[in-house]
């Protein structure tokens, strides 16, 4: 199963629905494929504007090392030199926080990752949970 | 005046409504703010997965130089190392070619920048132009 | 609103002015605007000669993150390897310490953000508020 | 002879002064010192966002190679490899075209370098010209 286009943007419209729901601060929200490329992103209006980076760092080491945001943070809180070592091999682009979820199919596969910032990591997961799950995918987060 | 996200998407369903309608391969399509910085993608399906590269590359440098990408290419063929230097100078973010549009208001202060990729560079251009002027801003390919 | 050139030399004046009065070190001086991209800077006789790189980091990682530098080191402190990662995905060029302010408009929009360096960080974020606010503009330091 | 902040300050007002007096298009300008660090910089209103890194590769590789624009546009233009190959060896900061000026004390001795974009390249040559002249220094262009 692959991650199109238009589920790509069912999930960043649930995410941000989800947000405004919450009373979430601006959020941006990056879709990435099964192969950490860049599907989709919205970075909502009064967002800081490196909110792109921040957003995408999060889905891709999600995607790339097949570990949502909140075992990323575990493994740097157990083990920082880890996790800096691993953003060294990937240019440093791995944000490694809540708010990177990883897209999950009906059989556990993995086939994207959500990325989402602007309010705090916890909320930002949780918006990318609901937009995941509004899309009819299991969310990893 | 501010490119709204809002706008930024409107912009981006109109460029690819053009390309429906031209029948032009699958593009994928970015919109930038005034300072460069990212406010929405979305890549077609059936494109190659590196595209979001390409489209970000062209809208980069039209703001960042304030040359679309018909200038931006003439400027390559006739002093090939000048935009060679001046994409050292971006960390080689830019793609001096067309596709890359300077979206400006009614006084003519540009505002952002669209970056398309997937056709032929001038068929890319004009999906582009298309956009921008059916979210009724200036376009300046 | 946008931070003009005239703006940002009155704020850089005023805040060496500051920085004079206080008795500071020599300082460097950054204002960015609400893009993250340069506008004007200055570097006094007597400072180091890297001092355009601390003040420009300084600066960045206020406006993109839209986090004066005291926040930013406070994540710095509680979660250091978050900050590590951000810094990543900006290239390396965020400076998480006081002296990079945020400059917003009487709406509370960010316009800019300012970046000083060459004494303590709190008398060089304090040196920037002073400069901010000679120009008619709110500082968030 | 070193180069103060106040000769910088005079030689980026005299600069712009001539722009304004040639009506050329919106100037950016860097004053750099003898070690090719940022002293002073300031983009006019209307110039793109990316002007600071042109008129620093300008100026940097005029320091840096102790040799003005106009000479490494002629290099350029007769061995592109070697300033490709230079470009590489100073992370890409060089833009080798005229706009570049070295800054010569009365003995010869380069005391920092200016550099100068928005107009054509040869006018942003001129306008750094005048800029020197009018401190009371040798530009070399």
């Amino acid at each position: 199963m692959t991650l199109t286009l238009e589920t790509a943007r069912t999930i960043i419209a649930e995410t941000r629905a989800k947000g405004r729901s919450l009373e979430l601060k601006p959020l941006s929200v990056v879709v990435l494929d099964a192969g950490g490329n860049i599907l989709a992103f919205e970075r909502e209006d009064g967002a800081s504007p490196g909110r792109f980076q921040i957003a995408h760092g999060k889905a891709y080491g999600a995607v790339m090392l097949g570990m949502p945001g909140s075992a990323q943070m575990a493994r740097a809180e157990s083990q920082a030199y880890f996790m800096g070592a691993a953003n060294g091999a990937f240019g440093g682009q791995l944000i490694p926080v809540p708010g990177g979820v990883l897209v999950q199919d009906g059989q556990g596969v993995t086939i994207g990752a959500v990325g989402v910032t602007g309010d705090t990591s916890d909320h930002d997961a949780a918006a990318a949970e609901a937009g995941i799950a509004a899309a009819g995918l299991t969310a990893l987060a």
